[in-house]
C-alpha cells in the first residue's frame, strides 16, 4: 500500500531532509507539506535541491490541515508540537522529529527545556542496545508515536551504549566533543549562523553542560544498564561543513577488562547491524563518508596509558541524526524492510 | 641592532609563517632562505603571499648556508636538526621550529619519534606556568637555543597548566579533542591532507593516544607542579579550516575546591599577559578571532555536573602555535621588547 | 535482466561516483573493480564510503581482467583507454569516463592533449541539442561506446546550446567562468590540490585559453548549428567545495532577437527534460541543490545593457558531469528508462 | 602628530576592519566607535577578534558623538552617510565606506541604488589611472572628503583600467565573472547568508546587469578614457570563503596591438605601485595571497584565440576593497608616507 504523508516545517532543514528522503521511498505519497511563515509559497522556493517536489505548496500549518494522513511528520521547534497531539489523535502513526517527545524525565525537561513536559513516545535510535540483551527496536515495532532523536545524543549514545550494556566501561566520568556542521541549528537568522562567522573558524558552543542533549544521552545510557550516575562532559564545536557530527567520546574502561573483551561489546552490539558499523581495528570514520546515508560510523580505540575508551563516531546529522532516523522508525513501525528508502553508502569526496 | 637570520625550511608552511613575521619585525634583516628540494628557485614560487620578499632566492640547506647569522630558524623535518648542531656552534641564537629538541625525556622520544635523542632547548612557551610561581619566560631571557612548542602541545598546556599549578584540578585524567586545521600537518603531498579530502568533513587521526604532542604536554604539565602521574587522553579532528586550533581540555576537579579558586588560577597566570588572554566568564573563543595573531584565548567553564573543569582555548596553529612563539621567545631572548613584530588582534571574519 | 559490470580507475573520484551510483541501480551487478597501484587491497579502503561495496577487492586493470563483463567502464586518465579497446572488442558496451574518445578532431587532440589520436566514441550528453531538431540523445540508444564528457565541458555546451541552435546568440564571442570544486581535478597529490591551498581561497588555473576543455565545448556547439567560427574564452577557478561547478556563461545577442525567442530557445531544448532544468526567470541556481544528483540547472538572464545573455549552470562534476553521465547515457544504450538509479533531487544544505 | 578618529558602525564588518588596520596605525588614535542597535555594548562583544580594542565601548552613532574628532569613518548602508554631512563639517577628514558619495552621474545613482543623489567626493582607488597619464592618488592628496570604493568595482577597474588608458582594449564588451566570500555582504541576518546555504555551495547573485558597483566600474573605466560607450556583463558568485575577491576579467583586444604593447600597459600603471601588481606572465594571483593584506595582485593572460585579453585579479574585499583602500587615501590625504599602518603581505595558508 502506499502511506499518505504530510511534513510540517517544510521549509526548514529538517523538514527539507524528511522530504529528500520520502521522495525516494516506494511506499510514500507526499500529499502536503507546511510551513508557518512561508505558507501559501511554492516548496521549491525554500528547498530548491528538491525538483521532484516543485509541484507542492506550502499550507498553514494547522491541525486541521495535518490531519486525515496516515503518518504525519512534525519538525517543529521544541514545544510546539503538543499542540497538535489531540488534533492528530485519529493519525495512525506521528512522528515528532522535534524534542517534545524524547525525555522520559519531567525534571530533565525541566532543567535543560522548561515549559510543559510531555509524555515520552517510541525512542527512534532502533540500534540502541538495551539492558538485558535487547535494543530500542523491539519499542519501535508497531508504534503509533515516535520521537526521533536529538542528533548529537543519539549519535553518543549509540558511540558509548554498547561498553556500558557490557559493563565494560564507566559512565560516571564520560567526556565527548563533537564537531558539527551548522545545519543542526536549524534555518534560523542568527548572526553566529552566519556564513561569514564559520567559515575558516571553529566555535564551541553551550559549554560546561548546559546543551539540552545530555539529559537525552543519560536517559539512553541508563536504559543501556548503566549502573549508578551517568556523567557526561558535553562540548559541542560548530566547524565550517554544512552537515556532519564527528564525535569523540570517551568513558574509563572498567576494571580488569580486556581488550577482547571492549571491542567484542562494541562487535555483539552492531556486527548484524546495516546502519551502525563497527570499523575494523584502527580505524575512524570521517562524515564526509556518511554524507546523505543513513549510516553511523564507529571507530574505537583503547587507550591503556590514560585508561579510556576512546569511540569516534560519524553521523549525518540530519540523515541518521533526524530525517533517517525517523524514516527507518517509520519502516519498522510499520513493518516495512527497515532500509527501504534509506541508503548506506555517503556522497563523498 | 639589527639581526641577520636565516631560515631554513623556507619553502613550507612554518617556515613561510617565521618569514611572515619576521618581515614585519623591525629588528630582523632576513637575509638567506634555505630548502631542500626547492633550491635554487625564487622564494616567491612557494609564498606567494610573501610580497615584499620577492627579491630571495631559496638556497641550498646546508651548515654552511645557514652559519654566519645572528640567528638562525630551524624549520626542518624532525630528526633533521642535529646534524646542524655543530656547524652552527658559532651562531648567537639557534631557534629550531621542529620537535628535536623539546622532550626532555630520552625514553618519550623514544616511544613517540624514535631515532637519535637530542639534548633539550629552552622551550618556547614564556607564559607556561611553572611550579612555584615563576613562568617559562624565565628560561628564555638570554637563551642561545630555543625550541618552538608544538602548536597542539602549547595550545593544551597553556589550557590546563594554571590549574595544575594551582593544584585545583587533577591531571591524572585529561581529556582533549582538538579540531585542527591541515597546516598544522605541513605542505605534505599526502591523500589524506588533499582539499576533496578535507572539505565539507572533519577527520580524526591519531587516535588513541598515539599523537607525538601528548608527551610534551606531559612534560609541560609536570613543570607547572603536577602531582602524580599526568595521564591525557588526546583526539585531533582535522577540519575545513587551513589554520587554526579548537582545543576542548577537560579535567575533573580537585575535591573541595570552589569555583572561584578555579577561575582565580587562570585568572592570576595570565591576567598580566598579553598574548595569552582568559575570557570573561560565559565566553568562549573561536579560532577566527587569533587568525594571523599571536594570541591564545582561553574560555572556561565549571561543569559541576560532570564534575569537571572544561578549558576551550583556540590559537593560531602557525603563529602562537609555531612561528608567533618562534619569535616571542627570540624577542625575550634578545631582550627586545616581547610584543615586537607581532599582533594581538586576529583577522576575522 | 541484470548486467555485469567491471569499473577500473575505482579507487579515484570519477572511479568511485560511478560505483556510488551503479549500487543503486537495480539492473547491474558490480562484479570486478580494479586499479593501477592499489591492486590487492580492498575498494573499502580507498573509498570508505561504499560501505555497500565492502566485500569487493581491487584487482589490476588489465585487459583480461576487464574481458568477460556485460559492461566496462574505464576511469583511466587520458591517453591509456586506447590499449584496452581491443581486447575489450568483445564487451558489449564499454563506457570511457576518461577523455580519449571525445574529440572528433584529430587536430584538437594533437593542439590540446598531444599523442596517439583515438577514434570518437557516442558523447554521453543526453539533453544536448542538435543542429536540425535531434538531441544528441538519439546518438545514444543502442550505443555500444559512449565516451562520458568533461565536466566543464558538458556543462557549458548545455548552457548554451540552445541558444545557439535556436540562432539567438553569438557563438564567436563567448566568455564563461566557472567557479569549481577540486574533485574534478581527481585524486592527485599536487601541492595546489592540498587543503591548505584551497581552503578559505580562490584559485584560478588554465587561464587564457589552455584548458581541455575548450575544444570540446567548440565541438558542441558546432553540433549545435553554429554558424561561423566558436571563440570561447573559458576561465576555470578552483573554490573551496569538494564538488561542484557553477559556470557563468555569457555570449552577445544575435540582432533583433526579443526576449521572448531568446527564453524559448531554451525552454524549447529542456522543457521536457528531467536532468536539464531551466529555472524560472530571475531565479539562479546554486550547486548545493545538485549535490549528488545528476541534474543540471540553468538560470538565464538578458542584459541588454552589455548585449549578452549569461546563462548560469550548476551541476555536480562527479554525477552529472562524469559519472550520472555515465549511467544515464548507459541507460539509453540498453534501452533501460533514462533515470533507473539516478536522482534528480540534490543533498543540501 | 597623533589624529583623533571616531569609526561609525563599528559592529560590522567594514567597520570592523577599519578598526583593525587603524589599530596597528602609529599616527591614529581611535577615539570613539559608534554602532546603532549595539550602543552601549562593549566594542569586544562584536569584535572578539580585536583584542587590543577591548577598552572600547560601543556609542549612538549620532552627528554630536562623530563631531570633534580630527577623521570620521562612515560605514554606514548605503542611504544614510548625507545626513551626518552637515554636523561633521568641521571635520578635517571625512571617509565613507559606504556607497553614497562614490558616484559622479545622479542618473546611475537613480537607477542602480534611488533615493537622493549625494555629491561624489574623492575616489579612493590611488593606483587607478587616468586619462591623460596621472592617476587618482593626484585627487587623494590634501582631500577632505574621501569615498572608498565598492570591493568588487575597484578590484574590476584596477584589472582594466590601464588596458583602457592605454587603448589596448575594447571597453565595449567587457566580462567579469567574480568569486566573492559572504563578509563583503555585510553581518545581515538573511537566510542566503547562512553558513549552511554557502558551505559547500557556489551561489550566483545580481545576476543579469543589477549589481550596484556596474556603474562605479563604468565610471572608473571612463575616467581612465575609454573611448566610447562601456559595457559590462558583471556576475558575482558567492563561494565559500569569508573573504575574497577573485576577479576574472576580459574585455575584446583592440585591433593590431601586440602581445608587448598590452602587457606594457598594465607594467607602466603599475610597476612602480607597492599595493597592485602584476604577475610574471603565466602567473595567476590566488584569494589567499592577499589576504588581510593591502595588495590587488593581478595575473594577465592574452587569448588571441578568443580575441580576449583575461585579466585575474585577486583583493581582500574587506582589506584593498574597503578598509585598506580607505586608510590608504587617508594616508596621502593627510601628506603620510602612503603605506603607513598597511601590509603588503597575506596572510596565508
Amino acid at each position: 500500500m502506499t502511506y499518505s504523508v504530510a511534513v510540517s516545517g517544510a521549509s526548514g532543514y529538517a523538514g527539507g531532509e524528511i522530504l529528500r528522503l520520502l521522495a525516494a521511498h516506494p511506499d510514500i505519497e507526499i500529499r502536503t507539506v507546511t510551513a508557518h511563515s512561508n505558507a501559501g509559497q511554492p516548496l521549491i522556493d525554500h528547498q530548491p535541491h528538491l525538483r521532484s517536489l516543485a509541484h507542492l505548496t506550502l499550507e498553514d500549518t494547522t491541525p486541521e490541515i495535518l490531519a486525515g494522513h496516515d503518518i504525519v511528520f512534525l519538525a517543529l521547534p521544541h514545544g510546539q508540537s503538543a499542540q497538535y497531539t489531540d488534533a492528530l489523535a485519529d493519525v495512525p502513526l506521528v512522528i515528532d522529529a522535534g524534542a517534545d517527545h524524547r525525555l522520559t524525565s519531567a525534571d530533565a525537561w525541566a532543567q535543560f527545556y522548561g515549559g510543559a513536559f510531555s509524555e515520552p513516545w517510541s525512542y527512534g535510535v532502533p540500534e540502541l542496545p538495551l539492558a538485558g540483551g535487547a535494543t530500542q527496536r523491539s519499542a519501535l515495532a508497531g508504534a503509533t508515536r515516535i520521537a526521533a532523536p536529538g542528533c548529537n545524543a543519539s549519535t553518543v549514545a549509540l558511540s558509548l551504549a554498547p561498553g556500558v550494556a557490557a559493563g565494560v566501561i564507566d559512565a560516571s566520568d564520560i567526556v565527548t566533543v563533537l564537531a558539527v556542521g551548522p545545519s543542526g541549528a536549524g534555518k534560523s537568522l542568527k548572526t553566529n549562523l552566519l556564513a561569514s562567522e564559520i567559515l575558516g573558524s571553529a566555535n564551541p558552543y553551550a559549554v560546561g553542560g548546559t546543551h539540552r542533549h545530555i539529559p537525552e544521552i543519560r536517559q539512553s545510557l541508563v536504559a543501556a544498564g548503566a549502573a549508578g550516575e551517568v556523567k557526561i562532559s558535553f562540548t559541542p564545536v560548530l566547524v565550517p561543513m554544512a552537515r556532519g557530527i564527528l564525535a569523540t567520546s570517551t568513558a574509563p574502561l572498567a576494571p580488569g577488562v580486556t581488550d577482547a573483551q571492549i571491542r567484542d561489546a562494541w562487535q555483539a552490539a552492531y556486527g548484524d547491524e546495516t546502519f551502525v558499523q563497527l570499523l575494523p581495528e584502527g580505524q575512524f570514520p570521517r562524515t564526509a563518508d556518511v554524507l546523505g546515508a543513513n549510516t553511523a560510523l564507529l571507530g574505537l580505540a583503547i587507550d591503556r596509558a590514560a585508561n579510556r575508551v576512546v569511540v569516534v563516531a560519524a553521523v549525518d546529522n540530519l540523515v541518521k541524526g533526524t530525517a533517517g532516523a525517523a524514516i527507518q522508525s517509520m519502516n519498522i513501525a510499520l513493518g516495512l524492510p527497515e532500509a527501504t528508502g534509506l541508503t548506506v553508502n555517503g556522497v563523498a569526496p
